[in-house]
């Protein structure tokens, strides 16, 4: 395993109108879990296992104790008569020239899949802890930011400022070389916490765009839990301040203005 | 992508008594608003689009909200009977290794278009917010020092002391083994912010020394809602200072060293 | 030295039912501590060295004032019928692609020299500084899972929960490439401090496992001493406390839980 | 420049009885010190210039504000009938990969050029600012240990406790894998600051293990004026801590163990 290596579970592969769901580790990881879920939902079929040297050198230990190499995975499922394609994975890679390398490799596949369509799923911190089910948008194409504005999807001239980083952009960038059109659509999050709500706003619009009914009682259940995490950092935020107030005659922080948390 | 790309947009590329103007992100983006506003104004034509995997994995977001994989550009125009080759980017290279590929490629397109002297652009932090037009100088060419200092650039010698580090810098060495003469012009700045005020003292300087007369009403504009800024900041620093005096008795900084900014 | 370099010592290794014992730096160092007493308690012969420009740019110095270029070790011995390989070093690699690159040399050499089983050997951070002779386990095999939890290993689920890091855990991953089986034994430990009273508790589940009868009064001998260090920075951190405690009312640490030494 | 690339000045070098001297940038500047001082002294040739990728991306600025692309580079001289080669540098590879490629090249010239012995030089940081002119050593040879004790070389068992990092250590272990014997000689200083006093003791040592005389009165005026800078650190010092202790009651620190400074 010293070069990046893509292991085919499945010769033959026929899809048609094709759309490529990519959800890896990130902010809030907002795009992991939707793309997790989706597999899991839709009974997706795993085609491609990819593992890599620029992946981190480390195995995850699963319920029954045994382990796996971090990888990437590409699954295929029908939903709604159309073919969708999933890319998940345990990590994104740790270096920027390992980051094009794999990008290369799944665009690669994308294109050899037949891929028509690219969504690149993430999350966009937003810094505040008040949730919103808004999901923000950018694409390398200006027909595809038509479309998707009629979904309520959000764009701003310029937004992200920073650009978008990481696979999530990088996939937009390097689809422009096969003329495959790509949009990376960010559900809002503080980005201090794992964000099961913004992944149940993202997948709510996700489902508009594709046609398709997904279950996400477990989504919600994981969202309520972790809205119980924050309503006690918010409280003792508050107490911490109220103790320090006196003393320390800082800036005061409301709750909806955490940010060193996390 | 997994190699640096290097797309080439125009075959016939005719140029005489060429001169390179580099300017990459650096120290207050002097170089990159200097040279991003000669392209403008100049309406340059784009011939050369360099992509690699030694940029960030990033996109850029536009005003329509679509997005443009981070690259180096170069461009050409002829102004006032002479040709200038322009080199304009997002990033620098992330890694040392990448610094010298590119800077080598580079280098080799400069020989290939027939260029004969080289500016690279960028800004020399002083650490203060007071402004001043001055422009320090060094170079791979003695005769170059002494020509530039009739254009009142500052030479100093063994400054800047700790050497000039990234593209500006290795792109005046990479050039003596081309023999290509090459000079690195650096607008003073504080080196906290975003500065076109100095970029614009190195624009006029430059227009000087090519003999082209370029409209800087845009860097005008620019630097003006920059001043606002910084008088800002300065009165923010002075307040903040004066509620700390009575408790902590540090060294007080003056609105002329404002070092902890940014 | 540009490439990693395999010295091989002996021509002819002759194994049989032969287990494969990793001990390299890591967490309170308990794997190294392992194996470097067993190669030496063992009398094992080195029959490799391992030489990679993935390690440090250094040499070790040695009781004699002579030095020793950094590098991982493998060697061979015969305890109670069986053959055990050893894996040692001074160093894991510096990087990630290179940690694949000798993961990958490693599993080339145990497949060659007829490997059946791997025990990768490390700690395990528990953040309290309270012993206990506890081990954890994870494995790429289920039924090393339930045959290690008769030698009362610990298996929970999911357990570490940020996976196993570094050449104990890529090793469990690369073996199952080829169909050696694999577990990761981590002896519980503060994560402060060289831990040589978890490695010896370690070392008395393998030598069960192994069928083997081990010496280990020197490592007793060491675990004495650290009990002192550790006894001091517990007395020394109470004493800060209440020195402390009027003046700052922060949250007290008990001497259970000193999570800010080291 | 896309390789490390060697440049050869002078076709025929023909040597006897060599010794090589490293001196390239590290703890004090210790080594650098010594070893520009002695090719400017001793008039050395410049046989051979070394570019790598594996620098920064960097120009150094001399006195006529010209620049020079940072290297590395080798000087050949003849003093008391020995000859002696002489590595000096700008700096030493940004990266673990390139430290080994380096030193690789290094010690395939040495042996070309017939070096039997060679000594790298640096500091040793003590934490301390009080000077003394002692020289600890480490070597891959037994016998040069012993012959280097001749001469009150300090040898201390596993010392430096961490091994000797960087090209001082690397060549050291290199050099074994062509039978040449080397040995590492450390100057003690602060680590704080450049130190032309240690550098001082470390030329005078090893002038008398190669018999040569050198004029040191440069390095005793830097030396001076070191000593004064030091001085001057040293009272603010213990002017600060007047000023804090009614506040703070901190540990004192006292002038020989000024461990914040630089």
């Amino acid at each position: 395993m010293r070069e990046t290596t893509v292991i085919r579970l499945k010769e033959d592969i026929r899809l048609e109108n094709t759309t490529l769901l990519v959800g890896l580790p990130g902010v809030g990881h907002v795009g992991k879990l939707v793309v997790d879920h989706l597999i899991e939902k839709l009974d997706a079929e795993k085609v491609f296992e990819i593992y890599s040297p620029h992946f981190p050198p480390q195995v995850m230990v699963n319920e029954e104790s045994t382990v796996k190499l971090v990888n990437n995975e590409i699954y295929v499922c029908k939903a709604n008569g159309n073919d969708i394609v999933l890319l998940a994975g345990d990590h994104q890679s740790t270096s920027t020239e390992g980051h094009y390398e794999l990008g290369t490799i799944y665009i690669d596949i994308a294109e050899e899949l037949g891929v028509k369509r690219i969504f690149t799923l993430g999350g966009f911190p937003t810094g505040q802890l008040t949730h919103t089910d808004e999901v923000m948008g950018a694409s390398n194409d200006l027909e595809m930011v038509t479309e998707l504005k009629e979904y309520e999807v959000t764009f701003k001239p310029n937004e992200p400022g920073g650009g978008i980083v990481g696979a999530s952009g990088l996939l937009l960038g390097l689809s422009m070389f096969k003329n495959i059109k790509a949009a990376c659509l960010m559900g809002l999050t503080s980005g201090y916490l794992v964000d099961p709500k913004s992944a149940q706003a993202l997948l709510a619009l996700l489902s508009k765009i594709l046609g398709i009914e997904v279950d996400v009682s477990e989504l919600e259940e994981r969202a309520k839990e972790m809205e119980k995490i924050v309503a006690n950092l918010v409280e003792a935020k508050q107490q911490e301040q109220q103790q320090q107030q006196p003393e320390m005659l800082r800036d005061t922080a409301t709750d909806e203005d955490l940010r060193y948390i996390g």
